[in-house]
Protein backbone atom coordinates (compact mmCIF):
# COMPACT_ATOMS: atom_id res chain seq x y z
CA UNK A 1 0.00 0.00 0.00
CA UNK A 2 1.32 3.47 -0.97
CA UNK A 3 1.09 5.38 2.28
CA UNK A 4 -0.86 8.40 1.27
CA UNK A 5 -4.72 8.99 2.21
CA UNK A 6 -6.42 11.45 -0.34
CA UNK A 7 -9.89 11.92 1.68
CA UNK A 8 -11.49 12.05 5.40
CA UNK A 9 -14.69 12.24 4.74
CA UNK A 10 -16.72 12.54 7.82
CA UNK A 11 -20.39 12.13 8.83
CA UNK A 12 -23.14 14.98 9.85
CA UNK A 13 -26.58 15.33 10.46
CA UNK A 14 -26.91 18.43 8.57
CA UNK A 15 -25.06 18.90 5.45
CA UNK A 16 -25.88 22.59 5.00
CA UNK A 17 -25.26 23.50 8.41
CA UNK A 18 -21.92 21.52 8.89
CA UNK A 19 -20.68 23.28 5.59
CA UNK A 20 -21.35 26.66 6.92
CA UNK A 21 -19.63 25.92 9.86
CA UNK A 22 -16.48 24.28 8.26
CA UNK A 23 -16.28 27.25 5.65
CA UNK A 24 -17.46 30.38 7.72
CA UNK A 25 -17.07 29.39 10.85
CA UNK A 26 -13.81 28.36 10.81
CA UNK A 27 -12.62 29.53 7.57
CA UNK A 28 -11.86 26.77 5.23
CA UNK A 29 -12.21 28.52 2.19
CA UNK A 30 -11.55 26.82 -0.85
CA UNK A 31 -14.47 24.54 -0.67
CA UNK A 32 -17.33 23.83 -2.83
CA UNK A 33 -20.88 21.36 -2.61
CA UNK A 34 -20.47 18.43 -4.72
CA UNK A 35 -22.72 16.22 -5.92
CA UNK A 36 -26.72 17.32 -5.68
CA UNK A 37 -27.51 15.71 -9.29
CA UNK A 38 -27.27 12.08 -7.88
CA UNK A 39 -30.39 12.20 -5.58
CA UNK A 40 -30.08 8.78 -4.09
CA UNK A 41 -33.30 6.84 -3.10
CA UNK A 42 -33.40 4.02 -0.01
CA UNK A 43 -30.45 1.37 -1.21
CA UNK A 44 -28.46 3.79 -3.44
CA UNK A 45 -26.30 6.70 -1.37
CA UNK A 46 -27.40 10.27 -2.55
CA UNK A 47 -24.07 11.58 -3.62
CA UNK A 48 -24.07 15.47 -2.20
CA UNK A 49 -21.31 16.22 0.20
CA UNK A 50 -19.13 19.32 0.79
CA UNK A 51 -15.71 19.33 -0.69
CA UNK A 52 -12.47 21.26 0.89
CA UNK A 53 -9.35 20.74 -0.79
CA UNK A 54 -6.05 21.14 1.48
CA UNK A 55 -2.46 20.99 1.61
CA UNK A 56 -1.15 18.32 -0.06
CA UNK A 57 -4.07 17.35 -1.98
CA UNK A 58 -6.03 16.19 0.76
CA UNK A 59 -9.80 16.38 0.34
CA UNK A 60 -11.96 16.83 3.94
CA UNK A 61 -15.36 15.51 3.28
CA UNK A 62 -18.96 16.05 4.85
CA UNK A 63 -21.38 13.51 3.71
CA UNK A 64 -24.51 12.92 5.57
CA UNK A 65 -24.38 9.96 7.90
CA UNK A 66 -27.42 8.30 6.71
CA UNK A 67 -25.77 8.16 3.05
CA UNK A 68 -22.15 7.58 4.17
CA UNK A 69 -23.64 3.83 6.29
CA UNK A 70 -25.60 3.32 2.77
CA UNK A 71 -22.64 3.80 0.76
CA UNK A 72 -20.27 1.92 2.79
CA UNK A 73 -22.95 -0.98 3.40
CA UNK A 74 -23.34 -0.72 7.55
CA UNK A 75 -26.10 -0.12 9.52
CA UNK A 76 -26.85 3.62 10.02
CA UNK A 77 -26.01 4.78 13.73
CA UNK A 78 -25.93 8.01 15.98
CA UNK A 79 -23.44 10.65 16.43
CA UNK A 80 -19.99 9.73 18.46
CA UNK A 81 -17.10 10.80 19.72
CA UNK A 82 -14.06 9.39 20.41
CA UNK A 83 -13.26 7.16 17.37
CA UNK A 84 -10.91 9.45 16.12
CA UNK A 85 -9.60 12.59 16.25
CA UNK A 86 -8.36 15.26 13.41
CA UNK A 87 -4.75 17.51 14.58
CA UNK A 88 -3.83 20.79 13.33
CA UNK A 89 -0.92 22.74 13.43
CA UNK A 90 -0.38 26.11 14.09
CA UNK A 91 2.56 28.30 14.74
CA UNK A 92 2.12 29.46 18.08
CA UNK A 93 0.53 28.98 21.77
CA UNK A 94 -1.21 31.86 21.13
CA UNK A 95 -3.21 30.51 17.54
CA UNK A 96 -3.79 27.17 19.83
CA UNK A 97 -6.06 29.63 22.18
CA UNK A 98 -8.23 31.73 19.05
CA UNK A 99 -8.55 29.25 16.86
CA UNK A 100 -10.22 27.04 20.11
CA UNK A 101 -12.14 30.53 20.19
CA UNK A 102 -13.19 30.79 17.37
CA UNK A 103 -14.15 27.41 17.26
CA UNK A 104 -16.15 28.02 20.31
CA UNK A 105 -17.93 30.89 18.97
CA UNK A 106 -19.12 28.97 15.65
CA UNK A 107 -20.97 26.30 17.55
CA UNK A 108 -18.59 24.10 18.18
CA UNK A 109 -17.40 23.03 22.01
CA UNK A 110 -14.15 22.84 23.53
CA UNK A 111 -14.03 19.95 25.88
CA UNK A 112 -11.59 21.51 28.38
CA UNK A 113 -8.86 24.20 28.31
CA UNK A 114 -5.89 23.97 26.43
CA UNK A 115 -2.69 22.60 28.26
CA UNK A 116 0.29 21.55 28.24
CA UNK A 117 1.06 17.93 27.57
CA UNK A 118 3.64 15.94 28.76
CA UNK A 119 5.19 14.99 25.53
CA UNK A 120 5.75 18.67 24.89
CA UNK A 121 3.26 20.20 23.19
CA UNK A 122 0.48 22.56 23.70
CA UNK A 123 -2.87 21.98 22.75
CA UNK A 124 -6.84 21.41 23.31
CA UNK A 125 -9.32 19.73 21.95
CA UNK A 126 -13.07 20.95 20.37
CA UNK A 127 -15.91 18.91 18.65
CA UNK A 128 -17.66 19.91 15.60
CA UNK A 129 -21.37 20.21 15.23
CA UNK A 130 -21.17 16.20 14.79
CA UNK A 131 -18.91 15.57 17.74
CA UNK A 132 -16.30 15.13 15.71
CA UNK A 133 -12.54 15.95 17.84
CA UNK A 134 -9.97 18.37 16.26
CA UNK A 135 -7.18 19.06 18.25
CA UNK A 136 -5.28 22.23 17.57
CA UNK A 137 -1.39 22.06 18.38
CA UNK A 138 1.28 23.92 18.93
CA UNK A 139 4.46 21.82 18.42
CA UNK A 140 7.51 23.77 19.42
CA UNK A 141 9.58 20.93 17.84
CA UNK A 142 8.04 21.10 14.82
CA UNK A 143 6.53 23.61 12.26
CA UNK A 144 4.74 22.88 9.30
CA UNK A 145 6.68 23.09 5.94
CA UNK A 146 5.82 26.31 3.94
CA UNK A 147 2.82 25.76 1.66
CA UNK B 1 -7.74 28.69 9.92
CA UNK B 2 -5.38 27.46 7.18
CA UNK B 3 -6.18 24.62 5.56
CA UNK B 4 -4.25 21.90 6.58
CA UNK B 5 -4.79 18.48 8.31
CA UNK B 6 -1.50 17.25 9.71
CA UNK B 7 -2.56 14.04 12.10
CA UNK B 8 -5.12 11.47 11.77
CA UNK B 9 -5.44 9.43 14.88
CA UNK B 10 -7.63 6.80 15.14
CA UNK B 11 -8.81 5.20 18.26
CA UNK B 12 -7.88 1.35 18.74
CA UNK B 13 -8.15 -1.62 21.13
CA UNK B 14 -5.05 -3.03 21.18
CA UNK B 15 -2.16 -0.82 19.90
CA UNK B 16 0.42 -3.84 19.09
CA UNK B 17 -2.57 -5.69 16.84
CA UNK B 18 -3.16 -2.63 15.10
CA UNK B 19 0.43 -1.38 14.92
CA UNK B 20 0.84 -5.24 13.06
CA UNK B 21 -2.12 -4.82 10.50
CA UNK B 22 -1.26 -1.62 9.05
CA UNK B 23 2.41 -1.96 9.09
CA UNK B 24 2.95 -5.87 8.16
CA UNK B 25 -0.55 -6.37 7.08
CA UNK B 26 -1.27 -3.54 4.86
CA UNK B 27 2.23 -2.63 3.80
CA UNK B 28 2.55 1.31 5.44
CA UNK B 29 5.96 0.96 6.48
CA UNK B 30 7.72 4.33 7.38
CA UNK B 31 6.43 3.78 10.78
CA UNK B 32 7.49 3.96 14.56
CA UNK B 33 5.89 3.35 18.11
CA UNK B 34 6.73 6.47 19.95
CA UNK B 35 5.87 7.70 23.33
CA UNK B 36 6.30 4.40 25.42
CA UNK B 37 8.31 7.07 27.99
CA UNK B 38 4.60 8.50 29.39
CA UNK B 39 3.40 5.79 31.28
CA UNK B 40 0.44 7.76 32.17
CA UNK B 41 -1.65 7.19 35.08
CA UNK B 42 -6.04 7.26 35.64
CA UNK B 43 -6.09 10.88 35.05
CA UNK B 44 -3.17 11.64 32.62
CA UNK B 45 -2.67 9.92 29.02
CA UNK B 46 -0.59 7.79 28.57
CA UNK B 47 2.07 8.52 25.37
CA UNK B 48 2.71 5.10 23.57
CA UNK B 49 1.13 5.42 20.42
CA UNK B 50 1.73 4.23 16.71
CA UNK B 51 3.39 6.65 13.80
CA UNK B 52 2.48 6.38 10.09
CA UNK B 53 4.61 9.06 7.73
CA UNK B 54 2.47 9.74 4.84
CA UNK B 55 2.76 11.81 1.84
CA UNK B 56 2.60 15.19 2.16
CA UNK B 57 3.49 15.55 5.74
CA UNK B 58 0.03 13.74 7.17
CA UNK B 59 1.00 11.45 9.82
CA UNK B 60 -2.00 8.26 10.22
CA UNK B 61 -1.46 7.86 14.34
CA UNK B 62 -3.18 4.80 16.14
CA UNK B 63 -3.52 5.88 20.06
CA UNK B 64 -5.54 3.46 22.56
CA UNK B 65 -9.22 4.19 22.51
CA UNK B 66 -8.99 5.34 26.59
CA UNK B 67 -5.94 7.50 25.93
CA UNK B 68 -7.77 9.55 23.42
CA UNK B 69 -10.82 9.79 25.51
CA UNK B 70 -8.77 11.20 28.55
CA UNK B 71 -7.04 13.55 26.33
CA UNK B 72 -9.74 14.38 24.67
CA UNK B 73 -11.49 14.49 28.12
CA UNK B 74 -14.59 13.14 26.87
CA UNK B 75 -16.49 9.67 28.23
CA UNK B 76 -14.79 6.53 26.59
CA UNK B 77 -16.66 4.69 24.67
CA UNK B 78 -17.14 1.03 22.69
CA UNK B 79 -16.02 1.10 18.99
CA UNK B 80 -18.64 2.67 16.61
CA UNK B 81 -18.14 2.72 12.71
CA UNK B 82 -19.76 5.22 9.97
CA UNK B 83 -18.50 8.62 12.11
CA UNK B 84 -15.92 9.03 9.20
CA UNK B 85 -14.14 7.24 6.54
CA UNK B 86 -10.36 7.12 5.31
CA UNK B 87 -10.39 7.75 1.30
CA UNK B 88 -7.52 5.77 -0.45
CA UNK B 89 -6.92 6.36 -4.05
CA UNK B 90 -5.17 3.38 -6.20
CA UNK B 91 -4.39 3.97 -10.12
CA UNK B 92 -6.60 1.38 -11.47
CA UNK B 93 -9.72 -0.94 -11.31
CA UNK B 94 -7.37 -3.98 -10.44
CA UNK B 95 -5.65 -2.23 -7.56
CA UNK B 96 -9.00 -2.05 -5.32
CA UNK B 97 -9.71 -5.35 -5.45
CA UNK B 98 -6.48 -6.33 -5.22
CA UNK B 99 -5.77 -3.49 -1.38
CA UNK B 100 -8.85 -5.02 -0.44
CA UNK B 101 -8.22 -8.72 -0.92
CA UNK B 102 -5.13 -8.06 1.27
CA UNK B 103 -6.76 -6.34 4.08
CA UNK B 104 -9.32 -8.79 4.13
CA UNK B 105 -6.13 -11.05 4.34
CA UNK B 106 -4.69 -9.14 6.85
CA UNK B 107 -7.67 -9.31 9.68
CA UNK B 108 -10.37 -6.25 7.68
CA UNK B 109 -13.56 -6.70 7.10
CA UNK B 110 -14.77 -6.20 4.16
CA UNK B 111 -18.68 -4.23 3.91
CA UNK B 112 -19.34 -5.63 0.50
CA UNK B 113 -18.16 -6.18 -2.99
CA UNK B 114 -16.71 -2.93 -4.35
CA UNK B 115 -18.61 -1.75 -6.95
CA UNK B 116 -19.10 1.25 -9.46
CA UNK B 117 -20.72 4.23 -8.10
CA UNK B 118 -23.53 6.37 -9.79
CA UNK B 119 -20.93 9.32 -9.52
CA UNK B 120 -18.11 7.59 -11.73
CA UNK B 121 -15.92 6.00 -9.60
CA UNK B 122 -14.92 2.76 -8.69
CA UNK B 123 -14.70 1.60 -4.90
CA UNK B 124 -15.41 -0.77 -1.94
CA UNK B 125 -14.86 -0.23 1.89
CA UNK B 126 -13.14 -2.40 4.55
CA UNK B 127 -13.04 -2.08 8.26
CA UNK B 128 -10.23 -2.09 10.41
CA UNK B 129 -9.41 -3.70 13.50
CA UNK B 130 -11.56 -1.56 15.34
CA UNK B 131 -14.09 -0.68 12.53
CA UNK B 132 -12.75 2.23 11.35
CA UNK B 133 -13.76 2.36 7.22
CA UNK B 134 -11.51 3.09 4.39
CA UNK B 135 -12.72 3.13 1.02
CA UNK B 136 -10.03 2.26 -1.44
CA UNK B 137 -11.07 4.48 -4.40
CA UNK B 138 -10.19 3.97 -8.13
CA UNK B 139 -11.31 7.29 -9.54
CA UNK B 140 -10.48 7.44 -13.64
CA UNK B 141 -11.26 11.14 -13.62
CA UNK B 142 -8.27 11.47 -10.61
CA UNK B 143 -4.42 10.56 -10.87
CA UNK B 144 -2.65 11.28 -7.69
CA UNK B 145 0.43 13.31 -8.53
CA UNK B 146 3.29 11.67 -8.15
CA UNK B 147 5.44 11.49 -5.11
Amino acid sequence: MEPHIDLITLAVSDLERSFEFYRDGIGLESCELIGAEYPGDDLTPAGAAAMFKLAGGLMLMLYPRSELAKDANIAPGTAHSGEFSIGHLVATRADVDALLARADHAGAKLTGRPHDRPWGIYSGYFRDLDGHLWEVIWNPRFTRPAA
